[in-house]
């Protein structure tokens, strides 16, 4: 077969980039940093979008809509927040054909704008806590813009939530962290992230904890797919965000904020993508069988359109791929970039052996099945290759991290992979040490795995790697 | 019971905006002419996403997503359109700290991003129809600002199609029209709307006809809820959106578009919210049932608990409301304002006699019901209800519409309501007349109802009226 993609070991930014325009999933926009989400991708992050509200609504939250344009002296009001924002602002001076009295911001993030009415809509303590979430699309001028990774533009979803008490914001923000963030990247995308606190250095601009979800990409870097933060009092005071307790008084609430956005489709395909393209977890896929016409025979057309709707009947989501006018090569080709974890080809000569061909695009098996059994081969085959994907992306993770004890160490294994450090062997100085190398520290965790509340806990485990 | 709103017959604009306020449907943001849609409002524009998204996805066409920002030029490349949307443009000149080369726009509508894509995505007739669709914020600067009927910014879907020939081109704005816009504002919206073809002077921007649908509102003014455009080929030329044909020619694409907007709930409300508030059709409605804890007493909260269990179970969406700590007459009014189509009253009085109350939105109704029968109680109640505010909205209308034969008599009648005029007894002339006055021809129709293919067809009746 001739080579569609750069191979990932040859140039895995070029493979990265091929990938996404061979498969349709987006073009850069006319302006740059920009992004087109092609039907393609966004099939998929529709997918994702369904998802994760679903859990985000599970966990009690309600969604909401607000302006797109935020007066620029909101941004101001939290020190942290406009020095963290304001080289990335994009500024509307002209609104109506006239300039105006004040320039407004696009959102780059709404934690300003929904402080100022969480400041209205909260009288009192029965108004807490006030779950929030919005689909939004944010900006952020980007200098080295890619694709879903870095845009100047990009689609997400923030939460923001305000509570009485640090203790109900923090089971709050880690709530999301798990049964929302955690629960999707692993058990629908299929990505084995690692959950872990970030260093003070990494927090987003005005939080007091800052949580996040950490992928390993196909070549080693780590990505960030989602953060969930603790905002303590910073924005209940900057706007005012108060409610009278049931003792009478007068309390500042506790806020926070939680966001993840088309960033994942850029870690669902560094995170499984092969040479061939896309892999598509089927519990993701929007197209998760796909029926193709080899060429048109003897009943070939009808059997296919039977096999669309007995899968169909099974739950299964069924694309058909009729188009014999089309090389069958091509049309095969295409549908390994696209990533549908199963085809089904039907042509004339296995038919007349009454079988069709289940195709597994995880291992790329092809499998001659009997017609009446091929409605449980590909149900089968989605739940195996669920959890085979899953397992593929924890074992190379797994290959590719190792335990050292010395910031030289994981700096220099941080070339192939991730490196877990002591904490105590690292901190706040030799984080910039490792910053001045292109390495991060991408989380702390406890040694047990799990999630510690401050980065002064002893014990604590740093994770270094490069990343996107 | 205490007045809650102003009454609609007093203050018909002033009645809109309390419903909204107390109702707690939306706020006006901070920045002039933008608006935060709170859960409550957004919950019913959530559900008037995924009914109408599953109406566009019938009729064949892919979501996808095209960039917030457009380079000005591209607005300028076609004359109509750019003079159109001039004077609403919102221009960012700022971008990461430093002014842009380029300005760019804030997108008031896709038409030009989108066609620039086409152009590259479509080159033979196999491409073709190319059949798009994209949720999304547009701005177009407001100087007298109406929540949910005229904002800066606003939600809708922009579709955007593109065909090989005019006729199939016309066939799909229609389909449109028809099949999402009609079937989902008749049937789910309760809206009686009629459908007819603009006047020239009404088109959208750079069409060569646009199709609409009208509603009438609870004061008799027209408001319209959704458009449908045959762009001919004056964007595929700007564009060069051009196939090359199965004869071996090249040949210009023939485009359409269509949208419709969260004025969708500017318009459910007028259409049929009453002096208590919203009245939201039981199709569309976030919550069908609003179960409520009258007081607490003997085994209440349990039946409540078991009563929403069971209304689930039928497929009724539920809410449960045991905030005894809240008076029940204010927690009534809310459920009235909130429009709620039925609500079921769970106290101990009622329920020592073995019922709950079932009380209809629709007409106020009040029923004690025994308990078994609540679920089917509740079942032929939203049946009946989702009927019965279409009806009533077209009684009403029907009510408010005049058949006339001059045009003064036209004017004249928009004082209170529709009137139905022959066209030829306006005419280009006489629609410049009526402009002046403030009534405007808001579609031709056919004698027998049907949408005429043009506005020099013989016999089209005009319907004027003054809208929104």
């Amino acid at each position: 077969m001739a080579r569609v993609l750069t191979p990932r070991a040859e140039d895995f930014p070029r493979w990265y980039q091929d990938l996404i325009a061979k498969a349709k999933l987006a073009d850069n926009g006319p302006v740059r940093g920009t992004m087109v989400i092609r039907p393609a991708g966004y099939a998929i992050w529709e997918r994702m979008q369904a998802e994760m509200d679903a859990r985000i609504k599970a966990a009690g939250a309600e969604n909401a809509y607000f302006p797109l344009f935020i007066p620029e002296s909101y941004l101001k009001r939290e020190a942290e927040h406009v020095e963290g924002f304001s080289p990335e602002l994009a500024v509307v001076t002209h609104g109506g054909g006239k300039q105006l009295a004040e320039p407004v911001v696009v959102r780059p993030t709404s934690e300003t704008v929904i402080g100022e009415f969480m400041a209205k809509w909260i009288d009192s303590y029965r108004d807490l806590p006030l779950l929030l979430n919005q689909w939004a699309n944010v900006v952020r001028w980007e200098l080295r813009p890619r694709i879903f990774l870095r845009t100047s533009e990009f689609l997400w979803q923030e939460g923001h939530t305000a509570h009485a008490t640090r203790e109900d914001a923090r089971a709050y923000a880690r709530r999301i962290l798990h049964e929302a963030y955690e629960d999707l990247m692993v058990n629908v995308l299929g990505i084995p992230v690692v959950v872990g606190l970030k260093t003070a250095r990494e927090r987003f601009a005005g939080a007091t904890a800052t949580y996040t979800c950490e992928g390993m990409m196909g070549d080693g870097k780590a990505l960030q797919l989602g953060t969930s933060h603790e905002l303590g009092q910073n924005f209940a005071k900057a706007f005012d965000i108060s409610y009278s307790s049931a003792e009478g008084g007068r309390e500042h609430a506790w806020t926070t904020s939680w966001g993840t956005s088309t960033r994942m489709l850029g870690g669902l395909i560094m995170c499984h993508g092969d040479d061939n393209g896309l892999r598509v977890p089927p519990k993701l896929a929007p197209v998760q069988a796909y029926v193709m016409v080899v060429k048109d025979g003897d009943g070939v057309s009808q059997a296919a359109a039977k096999l669309c709707d007995a899968l169909r009947d099974a739950g299964v989501r069924v694309a058909l791929d009729d188009r014999t006018d089309t090389a069958f090569g091509r049309r095969a080709v295409d549908a390994e970039l696209r990533g549908y974890p199963v085809r089904v080809e039907v042509g004339p000569r296995d038919l007349a052996a009454g079988n069709a061909v289940v195709v597994r695009r995880t291992d790329g098996s092809k499998a001659p099945t009997p017609v009446a059994d091929v409605v449980g081969a590909v149900l089968a085959a989605l739940e195996a290759d669920q959890r085979a994907l899953h397992d593929q992306a924890l074992e190379f993770r797994r290959s590719r991290t190792v335990e050292v004890s010395t910031l030289a160490e994981a700096i220099e294994a941080s070339a192939t992979g991730w490196a877990r450090v002591p904490w105590s062997a690292v901190g706040v100085e030799g984080e910039a040490e490792a910053n001045g190398q292109g390495v991060t520290v991408r989380c702390l965790v406890r040694a047990d795995g799990s999630v510690p509340d401050s980065e002064d806990e002893p014990d604590l485990v740093a994770i270094l790697a490069r990343a996107y």
